[in-house]
């Protein structure tokens, strides 16, 4: 009854590369927990990930069709994807929540590729993950972060298709600002209207919404909203993660209430430069830690990021934020399809920052942008006329 | 700028009750990598979790505040709670992500609690988690799950009164499903109307909304809404988390759509009663096992769960789904203050079923509902007139 996101030979190909990926790096099968493998490939899409209590499980051998080993209350769903071999058992079960099942499928491989790094985590209880490892005493447990992360990096014309479609959705609510937010205005209502927006104009979810405000400029970047209303001399910044089957957007943007301050206005075109800087350099072939420099280098801050972000974009697909990031440590090599965020922050003055993202996808030549790109100037919300 | 949850004292008697528990555990200090207790025991509440690039750590001492020991994107967040001691590091950071921080503030504590058991994730890299205990050789890292779970199941007056309101914005939305749902609407444009209607009803967010509709039943419990259009015979089956200020309601109503089949009525009464039957003896001192085996009795099915589901309802609080389960193995007795759903299962047909959810607080006595009661009778939505 569930529509797959994708046709089948999207989840096809997925397979192809990393069993190819497999095979170079010698390992025999793939053991995922997490609900962005799972996801990607499976095509399995619930938010049932939210409840903590029941472990989801897939292996990936090195020939042949994934592997779904899941709780009953997901079989049906399962059945709706691709996945044909779906083992299932009763859960929450206090003392085997599904690891003799995973011990017995596991067994044979010699060499079980797990998610160990950078930007990871375990997704079953760690009790169960290392009696699994005592079972299988005999499979070397290797880590295969960097594999993964690196196939899923590169999106398919799908995968850009529905991220270009939630930006817009994004897009056409920033777009509408002027109509929904007005000094006096609680950040609670900002938020709320905004989030209805989203939802108006197509959204499946918005799953992240995180903002602030402040005279001149907010405090941070991930806070949620307050009582506190809108004031005259306001910077209001909403970012925000909307999705749209399964695939998220993740850009901001940045209102001044009443009158724009002179400081802010300079922070806001400097944040531009540093974004259009960035666009004339991401290209196939060149590095995020180049991104990253030339960002800093428009922020004049000596090259460093003095928002305490620690980066100043990101990969984006099917998680809000996912590998490369664009940092000095990371010299991942851009490559068409790609898609990433450019974030460049400021500090306006002690304790107070301004960010601007967007969102594009590396083509062969110039990026396209996903996000539409935000105002030229900083936008004047209910100036007095 | 961001008003705590709650008054500094709901946190401070968190910790002194978590201590007390150390101290009978010979525990010296807390570990904890995940948002609900990282939540819990500070007060820190952001949707920047849903990016998996930052670890985020707090330390709980045996004596004295919790330390919190996370990226400094969080920092100013973080000082709006009631921690003092907070260390930050630049995340994300290729090398170091907090690690030496960590080994630097847990060194000299024999014995280090984790939670490492049902119900819980390892939300850091596990290679990172490795290297620490290596680090740490001297200490020893033993499982506070049951420790810290037991605790969080009983809430203070203050957490009920966030689950009850946020339950009765969801009561308030169900209500109007007659003016919000008919007949030719896709699941969809369903899901879309009712997440508007619990914004607008007063939730702060709705990061759970799953359902189905299906003639006289539906196939499961977790899915996305499909395109599918709403038909006459249906049974549509709403079952959302919406939150308030941190804390979730968990609840779902049944519709016929047109009319209502009469083995989907009766199916419905059965599970009515089995709820009932689940209030008359849901008292402080009964074993939450007890709760499964009358709500089976009523369901007539030899005592077992047919609708694979694997458990009758659960707790519930600042996540979606949290311990006890009310199921055959869980022997938990219940006590005032515990919030709890009562979820009875049922298969209607082959691969058809029917689920039933209230959301109710323990009390001295009889138990308060939280969610407004379902209709005794399987309401009828878009009937001919």
């Amino acid at each position: 009854m569930t529509t797959p996101d994708f046709p089948q030979v999207e989840y096809e190909e997925r397979l192809e590369r990393v069993q190819a990926a497999m095979h170079a790096a010698r390992v025999d099968a793939l053991f995922f927990t997490s609900e962005a493998e799972v996801h990607y490939f499976s095509g399995f899409r619930t938010l049932f990930w939210l409840s903590p209590t029941r472990p989801w499980f897939l292996i990936v051998p090195k020939r042949g069709k994934p592997i779904a080993v899941i709780p009953e209350i997901g079989a049906a769903l399962m059945h709706e994807t691709w996945i044909d071999d779906i083992r299932t058992w009763n859960s929450p079960d206090p003392v085997d929540d599904g690891n003799s099942l995973l011990a017995s499928l596991l067994t044979g491989y010699p060499r079980v590729g797990a998610m160990m790094g950078r930007e990871t985590s375990l997704r079953m209880p760690l009790a169960d993950f290392e009696a699994l490892r005592r079972r299988l005493s005999a499979c070397e447990f290797v880590d295969v972060t960097a594999m993964v992360q690196k196939l899923r990096m590169v999106k398919s014309p799908d995968e850009i298709a529905k991220i270009k479609s939630i930006c817009a959705i994004a897009s056409r609510s920033f777009e509408a600002a002027p109509a929904l937010f007005s000094a006096g205005q609680s950040l609670k209502e900002v938020f709320r209207s905004f989030r209805i927006s989203l939802l108006e104009n197509g959204a499946d979810d918005v799953p992240y919404l995180v903002g602030g405000a402040g005279q001149g400029g907010y405090s941070g970047v991930i806070s949620p909203p307050t009582e506190r209303p809108l004031m005259d001399g306001d910077i209001l910044m909403l970012d925000t993660g909307a999705t749209l089957g399964g695939y998220y957007c993740d850009f901001d943007r940045n209102f001044a209430i009443g009158h724009a301050p002179v400081a802010s206005r300079k922070a806001y075109s400097t944040l531009s430069r540093a974004t259009d800087a960035a666009l004339a350099i991401a290209r196939p072939g060149v590095r995020c830690s180049e991104l990253f420099r030339v960002m800093a280098g428009e922020i004049g801050a000596g090259g460093s990021d003095t928002a305490g972000v620690g980066r100043f974009g990101h990969g984006l697909g099917m998680q809000l934020t996912e590998p490369p990031s664009l940092a000095p440590f990371d010299d991942t090599i851009l490559a068409a399809g790609m898609v990433i965020t450019l974030e460049p922050g400021i500090e306006v003055a002690e304790g107070r920052m301004m960010v601007q993202e967007e969102n594009i996808v590396i083509r062969d030549g110039a990026p396209e942008l996903l996000s539409w790109r935000a105002p030229a100037e900083l936008p004047v919300i209910g100036a007095a006329s």
